[in-house]
């Protein structure tokens, strides 16, 4: 693979910038990456361990002589980042971002973008339940989905580029309207991860059940609720406060759905659970035939503990 | 390991009994394995994979001269079997079961089991989303626990030897009650999985989103709710409707949280939703703690289409 920009800025060193500096690295996609977080302690993590070639205290410091920005903070966190690199782009720069939501990012980031720089919204389909400067990987993005968000008129060389790159890193690049995104998400992660913080949150609740009862004999469902539910607090608060219409819609959808169920528990309506679990069980089929998870019984999970 | 029991009859050949056929042939623990199933198809199956040392066409023969009866068929069906052997017990023989729920399990089955014979339900909590007499493994109760709901006056030689049997498949064995096993088991699993049906089922009614936007964009959390939807339906069905009184109280508590995180969501309460985020993070802390989860990112999962 070719160098296809000179020099990127990761603003943020989370999980998904630090997977993106080891994907990058590892296919040379960039001649020199800089590197910036807010926290002083993240900052010191990443010098060590050599996450970026230089590692800079402030956003607007990382930006300057970057052809292309990443901004890979908490999406509350945007708007100002975007304030304060916005006089130091560079002329011909592009702009892009890695949030869960992109209504909300447009909006916050936009209108800070001088002309003659491109912004090209974006979000890897990608990501694990930790977070921090040393969770990243290189593999992370590969045969994952990244969704581009091209505003009108955008330069199609620009977005080419930035194809590339994710390309270059594993990923297919699909591009989609900023609202429809914002609703597929809503379905596909934000309202699942809420339901499952709300499962985890009852039981961690009850009296009668205790918590040792409750993380000894996880395994039987519960568990893999929780590892959805170990995610970034601050990055979910974030997409939650910012997709609320979408999310409320699928949940209100979803609390329809549990209490015709519930009903049918109730009334003991055996061919109605029936049919349901079985249309279920066929999505799951869908899924692994479409080369998005492991047909490998409870995901191929290594024993823990042996 | 020394043989446990001279002849083991497994009523019901799917996941479960499949996987135990093969633990217990592993560490020697039984001298004759005698299985048997409804479906003329999945004993054919059986008999061609060698899952057991001798596949019988009815419940009664499988039980004759029986050490140990493994009840493994859904809970909804378990009256039905009980009745059919228990003329056919041998004194002294051991009936247990591998049921979801237990208190509905005893009362089915309780009413069939003659004098001189113990009957000690049991409930392995092991599983995948896979099932049929092929998807056992002989690794599925490492250190996983198993729950035995002794009655009162259970035989305590009984009990030790069928404790040993666990033990020697991999499995922890600890004793509970019939009702609190189903509350518990109400939280950690039953209401689980209700919800991860529940969530499939809305995804797959949009109109808005497709299918196939929902299965391509999956793994952004909504595919881990698939895995636990893919459970077979007959089972689920019957765990649901023969454990009602406790899943319906722990889907009310859900409901009312969930409630509740709308709530902050829609009058954007970011502490709230901060606070419980970071309360639901050091649950799954717990479980990898207790060593029933793996730490590793994303389960650890092999890759999928690599």
């Amino acid at each position: 693979m070719s160098v296809i920009y000179n020099r990127v800025a990761l603003i943020g060193l989370g999980l998904i910038a630090g997977s993106m500096a080891h994907a990058m690295r590892r296919a040379n996609l960039a001649a020199e990456i800089v590197g910036t977080a807010r926290s002083a302690e993240t900052r010191s993590v990443a010098r060590e361990i050599g996450l970026c070639d230089r590692v800079v205290d402030s956003a607007a410091e990382a930006v300057q002589g970057a052809d292309l920005v990443v901004l890979a903070v908490p999406i509350g966190a945007m708007g100002a980042v975007a304030e304060e690199i916005g006089p130091h782009l560079k002329p011909g720069a592009t702009v892009s971002d890695v949030g869960s939501v992109k209504r909300a990012v447009i909006e916050a980031v936009a209108p800070h973008i001088p002309q003659g720089v491109h912004f090209i919204p974006g979000h890897p389909l990608a990501g694990t339940e930790h977070s921090g400067p040393k969770s990243g990987f290189a593999s992370l993005f590969e045969n994952r989905w990244c969704l581009l968000v091209p505003p009108e008129n955008t330069d199609p060389e620009a977005m080419a580029r930035l194809r590339a790159l994710w390309e270059g890193m594993g990923a297919h690049v699909e591009e989609m309207d900023a609202d429809h995104h914002d609703l597929v998400l809503a379905v596909t992660s934000h309202a699942p991860h809420l339901i499952a913080y709300t499962m985890v949150g009852v039981a961690d609740d009850l009296r009668r059940v205790t918590d040792g009862e409750v993380i000894k004999y996880s395994a039987a469902g519960f568990r893999d609720f929780t590892r959805i539910a170990a995610s970034d607090p601050t990055m979910w608060r974030d997409v939650f406060l910012s997709n609320k219409d979408a999310t409320l819609e699928i949940l209100g959808r979803f609390t329809e759905e549990l209490f015709a169920l519930q009903r049918a528990i109730r009334t003991g309506d055996g061919a109605h659970l029936f049919d349901y679990f079985t249309r279920t069980r066929a999505i799951r089929r869908g899924i692994i035939e479409a080369g998005q998870d492991t047909d490998a019984p409870d995901f191929g999970r290594s024993k823990p503990g042996s």
